[in-house]
């Protein structure tokens, strides 16, 4: 049973991914939207708010929301899937896994999953398409306790997210993300389809449980032009004092 | 007048900058370093709570936390100029404007930052340097309104968002933010010193004032391992309505 608003957004969504919104445009008003959808002007609004977090559309201006871009853009506003985001903008995922071994942990690897080097986990390396095309390698590493849990995964699973929650009820609640960008290596240009040393976003995060337990750390490098992220933000409460030396060394 | 936990996270930073605690390392107990710093608990819990919206030191495991890394890291948790973010990093930062001159909004830029195409716009080519190397290349559209104001200000000011403060009382209140990988144009290879083609990371923004009116548009790029973005986020309330279904297109 899918929300009414997620339905709506996503009717909104199709319609300015296909153009019939430019960028540019006015989104229509609520009002009108209300009406079109047979809808509440709340859910409506709900709808349209799912779209500005996405980037589609612009803050209120008046009435309306201007159409801000078509660009692919995953808003980090909540921890999703790769899968899980892809899917609710409407395009076909895919994923491959190409290798997964077991290994002991490295360094950094212990740091960012609280294991001690050597520790066992489970690496794998996977390649993840949206509607056909490959933009995204993904090198994960499972902390040992999961690796049983993902092993089981077929190797074409969409979404190991979901996977990992149906069959052993896992949810992956926190995500922290380190976000740069960095020259395609070999292995990286081979299985993306571009050039050597072009620009690839990277995203490397590890993702928790609730209770803030380390499921996995990865290293996500997507192709340029292929996916953005957005991210909404604003001042603290009291700008002021901020700006006042708040922020300036003490020392 | 600085508030005590930002002096406390500042040390804590520049120790870890330092490598006194290692990569690996834990940091001392909450108790030990309300010892070290004569503060109270809650005081140095503040402090540890920046360096962990930073990305520094991880999420809680046990009595202590782990330091994480050493990485130039920027948190999106707040909006922040880079200024802002540099300073309280301890960095030396500086702008040097590189051109700056009146145009016609183009249609993007008009989107953007709600405009009619043509309406008057300041382009302001910036570059940024941290500790004295280029690291960033600024790209900013000005909406004709706050023009004035900004043309005032000198070409080295180390930050516009706080001389628009002291100047005319502008907050640059939310902030939009687009972020992918590009590969360096020429002027972007010159000036930040890269070869051409090489990965940069891009950050795209919108900036608006308290009530919503934007101020300015900006591409924001930087050389590649000079800075990365730290976002933490968290699944909905409820994640398994989420899993359930909601995510999954309507049709």
């Amino acid at each position: 049973m899918t929300a009414r608003y997620v339905g709506i957004a996503e009717e909104l969504r199709d319609a300015i991914v296909r153009g019939e919104y430019a960028v540019g445009a006015q989104l229509p008003s609520e009002a009108e939207l209300a009406v079109r959808f047979s809808a509440s002007r709340g859910t409506v609004r709900q709808a349209v708010a799912v779209l500005a977090t996405e980037g589609l559309v612009g803050s209120r201006q008046g009435a309306r929301r201007i159409v801000l871009g078509r660009e692919r853009s995953q808003s980090f506003a909540e921890l999703h899937s790769f899968a899980q985001w892809a899917r609710a903008m409407g395009y076909r995922v895919k994923g491959q896994v190409l290798e997964q071994r077991r290994l002991g942990a490295s360094v950094t690897e212990a740091v960012r999953l609280a294991l001690q080097p050597g520790d066992p986990v489970l690496s794998v390396l996977r390649l993840r398409s949206l509607d056909g095309e490959p933009v995204m390698l993904e090198r994960t590493v499972y902390a040992g306790w999961i690796a049983p849990a993902v092993e089981r995964i077929d190797h074409d699973c969409e979404s190991i997210t979901q996977a990992l929650f149906e069959s052993v009820g896992l949810v992956f609640a926190y995500g922290e993300h380190l976000i740069d960008a960095v020259a395609a290596g070999v292995q990286d240009s081979q299985l993306l389809g571009v050039r050597r040393g072009s620009p690839l976003l990277r995203q490397r995060r590890v993702t928790t449980t609730h209770e803030g337990r380390p499921v996995e750390w990865s290293d996500d490098r997507y192709r340029a032009g292929s996916v953005t992220f957005s991210i909404r933000n604003s001042v603290d409460a009291n700008p002021l004092v901020r700006q006042m030396g708040d922020l300036r060394p003490s020392s």
